[in-house]
């Protein structure tokens, strides 16, 4: 069911807008080594070069540029496991208003640590015994603040949808015609996003979501066409991509825009981790790693295809990434 | 003085013919948080994106490709303390010739494991008593082959130019008017070929050398105007920087071309690297970070000015690595 609030394409146009110059255009990176291992042509998408280290900083930038005067007064509100916290705290400064950002106590240590660098005030949360959003209400409530959340809102979608349109316009210069986007997804956000722009320029692309197995509510809802939960024992250490179902705003564009869903294991996961340190030389944290670890375990097969593949971010605690690229550990 | 077979520009121009496609077009990257740090506009060339992991490729690249049947028949030789050797065997397997490759014993394992898996045959050295160019001279008279040296030849340094035409024109996609440009220096080739692409494209860009404290041969070479060596107790874990001086070739360009040398410590390229994989999150060798911790160390001041830094590698050991990255080890 599509809302009166659902962003569309003309919303991604708007936010590109607005990014010009905060955000950075991140490079669509094509690797000699990856292309000769998936036998097709990959085209990666650097989000970890993004500011603050994923995409997130793209749709919290795009809704806090729309705050009026009296919002920016009262200051901003948002739940998070950690990406979402860094990109609106960093917004925020931007734009001139107090951000408190309710975040896991579990969440990666550098994570927590960036935010508050970031100016941001942070309350911790037991992510098995409350609920983000209620606290995340409360405190909105408490301060007349506006709650940003982080998948389930049409400037957030539209903002993050803005690194769709550059995939498309980057493939061009590249003369690459992309048949299959891969994107990581948690709540939605992001996917919907890319699959408004690509819809929009690249219509032929097909588009799937990649998902931590446990933790594959999209792919599973995409199949049985409602919002399906995810089990409360589901672990993985794909601390981004943790949301418990898609979002109701997310899940109504993604069911009609999403070829299927995809699932890979957390050992997929630390392996395309290890392949990005090694061969392509960059920092991937668990979540921003998915995608390349479905094409990496052969999980959608390449071969034949020009394939755009979401890089998402790439904040991970040292300990666990060396953890994680040291074979013999 | 400039000798008859000294490359010009018109060198570098026909290299980047003969790499596209070949070697990748590195993104020239800009870090709000690197700006703000420093108080000027920084660009990254990020060569640890390059094929095989270092700007080495587009030497050793343009070199083969100019092999005739009968030397291709005969097979390559070099010496190289790693990123040079993973270079010429990606290019001899590309262009279809056998590379050895003599390296140093205590050679970084990734970079002799990935230069055997590139198919070449790796003979060791001893570093400290025994010379490199004497045991591949030996060889390449015994089968007939030829040498690709690592830095002291017109095609090398041609080559690796292509970063420096790469850097300009990417910098004016950015509005971007180059002050300077700082080179991570070894033997001087990629120093050699990045200024002559500079002085024909961006005649006020400032070129700076970047060494480590111990191995700063070019810097102190370009105040007194003659090859000084270093001493033979020097240490440094920039293993890609370790050159005993500048080539003659490569000096003969760099004395007319580049402004000053700068030199760093270990720990301000350790810190560099740390920077790299917190904030940036990339993967830098040490070699590949001296560029980079000159600014952050504020051997050269970025404040107003607009600077290329050459991140020009990223070829490390995990142990490494996270010994760098992890400030509690």
């Amino acid at each position: 069911m599509v809302t009166s609030n659902t962003p569309d394409f003309s919303d991604v146009e708007a936010a590109a807008e607005r990014l010009r110059g905060m955000g950075v255009r991140t490079p669509l990176h094509e690797s000699h080594d990856l292309n000769a291992r998936c036998g097709g042509r990959v085209l990666l998408k650097l989000e970890n070069l993004q500011r603050t280290g994923s995409f997130k900083f793209r749709g919290a930038y795009n809704r806090l540029a729309q705050l009026t005067q009296g919002e920016l007064a009262a200051g901003v509100v948002a739940y998070s496991s950690g990406n979402h916290a860094q990109a609106v705290a960093a917004a925020a400064a931007i734009v001139g208003t107090q951000a408190t950002i309710v975040m896991p106590a579990d969440a990666p240590r550098v994570k927590v640590e960036r935010t508050k660098a970031l100016g941001a005030e942070v309350v911790l949360y037991d992510r098995y015994h409350e609920v983000r959003e209620t606290i995340g209400a409360e405190i909105a409530r408490e301060r007349g603040s506006v709650v940003v959340p982080p998948y389930d809102d049409p400037s957030v979608i539209a903002g993050q949808g803005t690194a769709g349109l550059e995939i498309v316009g980057q493939a061009r210069s590249l003369s690459a015609d992309l048949d299959a986007a891969l994107i990581c997804c948690g709540g939605g956000g992001l996917t919907a996003g890319c699959a408004l722009a690509l819809r929009a320029t690249s219509p032929q692309t097909a588009v799937h979501t990649v998902e931590p197995g446990g933790f594959d509510d999209t792919r599973r809802s995409l199949l049985s066409g409602h919002r399906e939960r995810n089990s409360e024992d589901a672990k993985s250490f794909c601390d981004a991509l943790l949301a418990p179902s898609p979002g109701k705003l997310t899940f109504a564009i993604n069911r009609g825009l999403v070829t299927s869903g995809l699932a890979v294991t957390d050992a997929e996961v630390a392996a395309a981790m290890r392949f990005g340190y090694e061969t392509l030389r960059i920092v991937l944290e668990p979540g921003g790693a998915v995608a390349l670890a479905a094409i990496l375990a052969k999980r959608f097969d390449c071969s034949g295809k020009t394939v755009a593949v979401m890089c998402s971010g790439g904040n991970v605690d040292p300990d666990a990434f060396c953890r994680t690229i040291r074979p013999e550990q």
